[in-house]
């Protein structure tokens, strides 16, 4: 089946969320975890988790609810990350290298493993355990390290140039937290974060 | 009407992206625009952009699109970004004062008005043109300046405390970058932000 045609994107984004929190549960030695306990913790509805979880097959056990175990290893083949997927980010600005520290405490399996600026003050300097490199070095870095996904940490009128280049490496996942629109051909998939539209959607709720 | 339970959520996080987008155009003098324009642009399905706005009232000329400048207005006004908002950061680590500097050049209607840290060694320090203030000052400075928003930046473990600081305070919109799961009562709004757990979604692209 074209997986990518048939889930829906706020679906997907929920299934790290699962993740993560049967992975606590796993840490304290719960062996299982109805879809009403599951809601509770996670502020979900039930029927959501139980219609999120039915598309990748039946994990539920009559009575019991879902094996955390089982459910999690299956939510990490789904997503990708029963390998490790390597990263690189541009743009070693204050975003940019906070989001690198951060990264690298939070999850052994997307790992940024180069970074780039533009900027010649930026080049050579190190954040965490990298050099951060020039721009220059990026194709051939991407390529021979076979990198897929890129984050765009650079100021807005930079956005753009920076994703045309990644795309012409080989990238085919953004993960743009400049304040810009990027013209991307179909088959790249750009998810946009931006603190400043978070806070004007939230406003929203006040 | 109660406008909280009918909008959905995922509405909701679209409208500030439409709206950079109609504050692009205005900023180059266009003066109406189609849902079909609109949805090349952003990368959305035209039929959704129209149902999305739709649910807001009757904003299309038939022929000739949305009028800029009305729409804008009114999403500005259903966003509740037609006066300035006050927010409070909590966690000055890299990520919160990377977060601090970014939103301060973006918008100028969602504004970090406070920033607090628990830790001695950041309390003093100036980040942008704010001096950190000890996590003692919170309680009032939220009460004094009528702040109902906060974003917390620190650590996993220490979330959930921060959180109730928060709530205790008089907070009701939080926006959550530490990748842990906040407990809060009903009538408050949390929304998670963490770069893992995008990256984690990310993942299932590739």
């Amino acid at each position: 089946m074209d997986k990518h045609q048939r889930i829906p994107d706020v679906v997907i984004k929920r299934l790290p969320i699962y993740l993560r929190y049967l992975d606590q549960l796993s840490s304290m030695d719960i062996e299982t975890v109805s879809s009403q306990q599951m809601g509770d913790d996670l502020h979900l509805n039930p029927a959501q988790i139980r219609k999120d979880l039915s598309i990748f097959g039946d994990f539920g056990v009559k009575g019991m609810g879902y094996r955390v175990s089982d459910l999690s290893e299956k939510l990490r083949s789904i997503l990708g990350l029963d390998k490790e997927i390597s990263i690189i980010l541009v743009g070693v600005g204050n975003l940019g290298a906070a989001l690198c520290q951060y990264n690298r405490y939070q999850s052994p399996t997307t790992k940024i493993v180069g970074l780039f600026d533009g900027h010649p003050s930026k080049v050579d300097k190190t954040i965490g355990n990298m050099k951060v490199k020039p721009m220059e070095d990026m194709q051939e870095f991407v390529k021979e390290n076979g990198v897929k996904m890129g984050i765009i940490t650079v100021p807005a009128q930079a956005a753009q140039k920076v994703a045309d280049q990644m795309i012409a490496a080989g990238i085919t996942v953004i993960l743009n937290f400049a304040p810009a629109l990027l013209n991307v051909p179909e088959e790249v998939k750009v998810q946009n974060s931006d603190v400043t539209t978070e806070l004007q959607a939230l406003s929203y709720y006040l």
